[in-house]
């Protein structure tokens, strides 16, 4: 958001349905189908699936829309590429998206030539919505996550999953400093940037804060998403449905 | 299963939007009536609705419907009321069954006189997922969330979601063996023996394997269901769609 300060944002968040990381391609691919169809309602200009599980399923389903559809995983791979050395990348990542073989697809496209440690992370997620983010606990499993690591030649580490930079000062930590950490985040709003979307980034009226709408409110959500999108962008959460609109358009 | 070895089973799982514990009692009320409308649609006699936090739900749910539910809440209850001594009694659950205070209503309704603890949990069901039943890490988080325990007189500890009994052997060594504990399992099958279900019992003709259905399947759910319920009971496991029925009924 602080790349396009004069944008609205509108923020949907499958809370009644989450976490995405640990479901079958084929539900992924129905559920972020509901979730597009609902921003194309909402007339967007373009959306970021901004979601590793979420963006493996992308391929069939962006061209059927009426707005361009950024994914986390391309410019992840891209930025993983860029700082590679080694030619050796490894990504962290949820069952889901490590099953999918996105981000091995999307290095490769880029570089054949650099080797691709997929490692997934399940416990991850939970773990920081259970709020142990700075905790012995989830120090362990992240060391038991990383230890193959130790075996390979890998200098650059994708967090492949929305979650993970949250654990990011813990993960540089138990890497060491000769291992290069990567976030989707900042190399999306550059993708953005870079291609069709220099129209957004002009304007002298500062957007409001974020629309933010869930599909279930938890008291827990609005602490999560403080740390997740900042605290300076959470405003008032909405409750919204999703896969309701969509049954309703299919008839 | 095998208290009614002579009737058919039908096992519905609706893993496309599991986790159920920690998700609001709204969401949890629409996905717990679109699951008893499918179950409707089979024409069961009756339903077990196996999960806690589904449980908290049924107050308002169960008067609409063509056949008695039953749920793990009540039993598990009462079983944890006739086991303690010090009339001091926990819950272990997860975050969507403690906010609902289900069982400290459901232990009040037998003997006022019991002081309850629940305790949250939300990490448990995690990690019996990713199979780290044996594991230091478990037994870390699990001495975590029953550290409180130590400074009370409780002496009988309820198992108050489906995946804890996985964990009972661990649970026991670090409560050690002057804490009971109960599970909501036998008490939910004692309880149909006693009640209506006296036509149940009998009977010549063995029944077949449950029928299992889910609403998404992952390799790693046969795994699962043979670690719950038995590897004898698990034969094919078939995908259904619980909310599109649902739908269709509403219109």
């Amino acid at each position: 958001m602080s790349t396009f300060p004069y944008q609205e944002f509108v923020y949907l968040g499958d809370t009644a349905r989450l976490p995405y990381g640990n479901k079958s391609p084929e539900t992924l691919r129905r559920f972020v189908h509901e979730n597009l169809r609902w921003m194309e309602d909402r007339r967007v200009s373009s959306v970021v699936v901004a979601c590793n599980s979420a963006s493996t399923v992308l391929g069939d389903l962006s061209g059927e829309l009426s707005f361009p559809v950024f994914d986390v995983i391309g410019p992840g791979a891209r930025a993983g590429v860029a700082a590679t050395r080694t030619k050796a990348v490894a990504v962290l990542a949820t069952r889901a998206t490590v099953s999918s073989n996105a981000y091995l697809r999307a290095i490769h496209a880029v570089d054949p030539a650099v080797s691709v440690v997929q490692v997934p992370c399940p416990l991850l997620v939970p773990l920081v919505e259970e709020g142990w983010v700075e905790d012995p606990i989830t120090r362990l499993v992240l060391e038991r996550y990383l230890a193959p690591l130790q075996k390979t030649n890998v200098d650059t580490v994708i967090l492949g999953c929305t979650h993970f930079p949250v654990l990011k000062t813990l993960i540089a930590e138990l890497l060491g400093p000769q291992i290069s950490i990567v976030e989707s985040g900042p190399a999306v709003a550059e993708q953005m940037k870079m291609g069709f979307a220099k129209s957004l980034l002009g304007g002298s009226v500062k957007a409001l804060l974020p629309r933010i709408y869930v599909t279930d409110l938890l008291p827990q959500f609005g602490v999560l998403a403080a740390e997740i999108l900042g605290p300076e962008c959470v405003g008032p959460i909405e409750v919204t449905s999703v896969a309701e609109e969509k049954n309703e358009r299919t008839l």
